[in-house]
């Protein structure tokens, strides 16, 4: 019986696609830059059929970790598909669908960051946990919320960077980089946000650079409210931006004095340093959190 | 066999008991005031064991909706515990002990705000969703986050009303009324906030006072925060301040205007009357939420 399975990874900016059965036993790995929908899903049911065939081993189930916003409700008539996203090629893009067709095994599918965040439950920073969040602050910023060992779906699924944020405009007179908000979460601390801010690009900025502290200010805060809406035992944080690691300290620091107390837990009071961490699984969360996704159905 | 299930709301200034099968069949109520544990825990045993007596039937199980912060660990050597409240009194009680040794029923606890949301997803505003939050707005600010059926426990449990909003201090100076986060959500909008920034109490205000704009404004972020978080089905809004009916449709409009359009769905673009709405069992959503989950127990 076959013990490998298929993982996508559907970026905005390149697909990344994998046969595995874990971390220890990954065995075919590719990535390639998105584009049409036709072509870039063509390339990827491409690879599985090929690479199944060279490994001589089918492929037991696939798991894709999408860019959104993508509708996930079961009974839906356009469930697996991306709905309305600014890449307008994508608009409206049946992800599921096609490759189930061309594949026929069975496909779960999620957003990147509740996937990634599953991926650092199976075997990265949060394993053996049943609530926590999986952050990523790079290009945009998002969240996965994993309560009771699943995402949080409901109505559609979360928008974590796009929270509201408590700021003092005379210390940072920015007005916020997101079309939608302007100044919310992602608006404020993304990398292009960061770049917008100090007119360079943000890991050009030296770990001394005043950008960090204002930087960790603003993470803290969005720390509190993930903690004070969603109490998670433990908060993964990563993306391009999250490379910088003398983040850390500040937003352990800060967290705790923004909190002042009021969440009475010795995980926050006590060990905030291995409370709030860096991925366990590095850049590969979201593409063995497919391969966790997959084995659940496969 | 008996049908019949105990209740208690556990307030911070008063106790409810209530004997019911649901919320057709309320066949006793009970309320007094919290004084110390001993007393008051004491006072809910009797009553459930000479009601038992009257009504000729036992009890079986009883739903507990308590004050907190509370211990919900289920593994942990002090679950069923008051923990850090403020209220000296009732700092590190044992609520679900007496309980259970005195009545030998399963007892069934959770946060007031978790309680009454169950409740109202048994039998009131939120029946048949599984993905929904219930915030009251009073002397203080809590919720109840329901995520796949059930509340968000993680680590502590949730305390929405101390999340963190953007604000304008030109338009607003008030420094925020929470012990410990000055201008949280709690802080900024509870009933004793108003009243101190006003200086008289909320409820005489009338409704085109500017007070109501300036809180469905941050009642409004803090909607916009919670649906970027959890993505609910739907908000319930319950609490003294809430009685102030000419806020709902202030919070719609300013919720709307505040999310840019960014969450593309229906039920908030074009149902926030029915997304964002009053509690359906009006003040018994915590007592019937003890019953509901009392129910999943015995």
């Amino acid at each position: 019986m076959s013990t490998l399975y298929g993982a996508i990874e559907a970026g905005g900016t390149k697909f990344v696609c994998m046969i595995a059965g874990g971390p220890e036993n990954i065995r075919a790995e590719v990535r390639f830059p998105t584009t049409t929908p036709a072509e870039t899903i063509g390339k990827a049911i491409h690879f599985f059929k090929q690479q199944a065939e060279i490994l001589g081993e089918p492929i037991k189930a696939l798991g894709v970790a999408c860019f959104g916003p993508v509708d996930l409700a079961p009974d839906s008539a356009t469930y697996g598909y991306i709905t309305s996203t600014p890449k307008l090629l994508w608009r409206n893009t049946d992800v599921v669908g096609p490759l189930q067709n061309a594949l026929q095994i069975p496909v779960a599918f999620d957003t990147d960051v509740n996937v990634a965040a599953l991926g650092e439950g199976a075997w990265g920073a949060a394993q053996g946990l049943t609530d926590f969040i999986y952050l990523t602050i790079g290009t945009g910023i998002g969240g996965g919320v994993i309560s009771g060992g699943k995402p949080i779906h409901g109505l559609v699924h979360e928008e974590v960077g796009h929270m509201l944020l408590p700021r003092d405009k005379q210390q940072d007179p920015f007005s916020g980089g997101c079309p939608y908000h302007g100044d919310c979460f992602e608006g404020l601390a993304s990398g292009p946000a960061m770049e917008k801010r100090w007119g360079v690009p943000a890991y050009t900025l030296p770990a001394e650079h005043p950008a960090w502290e204002l930087e960790a200010t603003y993470i803290a805060a969005a720390m509190h409210n993930l903690i004070c809406i969603t109490s998670p035992q433990r908060i993964i944080l990563g993306g391009g931006v999250m490379q910088q690691m003398q983040l850390f300290p500040m937003i352990h620091s800060k967290t705790i004095q923004m909190l002042g107390g009021y969440v009475q837990s010795p995980a926050i009071l006590e060990k905030i340093e291995s409370y709030i961490i860096p991925p366990g699984l590095g850049t590969r969360s979201g593409g063995l959190g497919a391969i966790a996704i997959a084995r659940q159905i496969g």
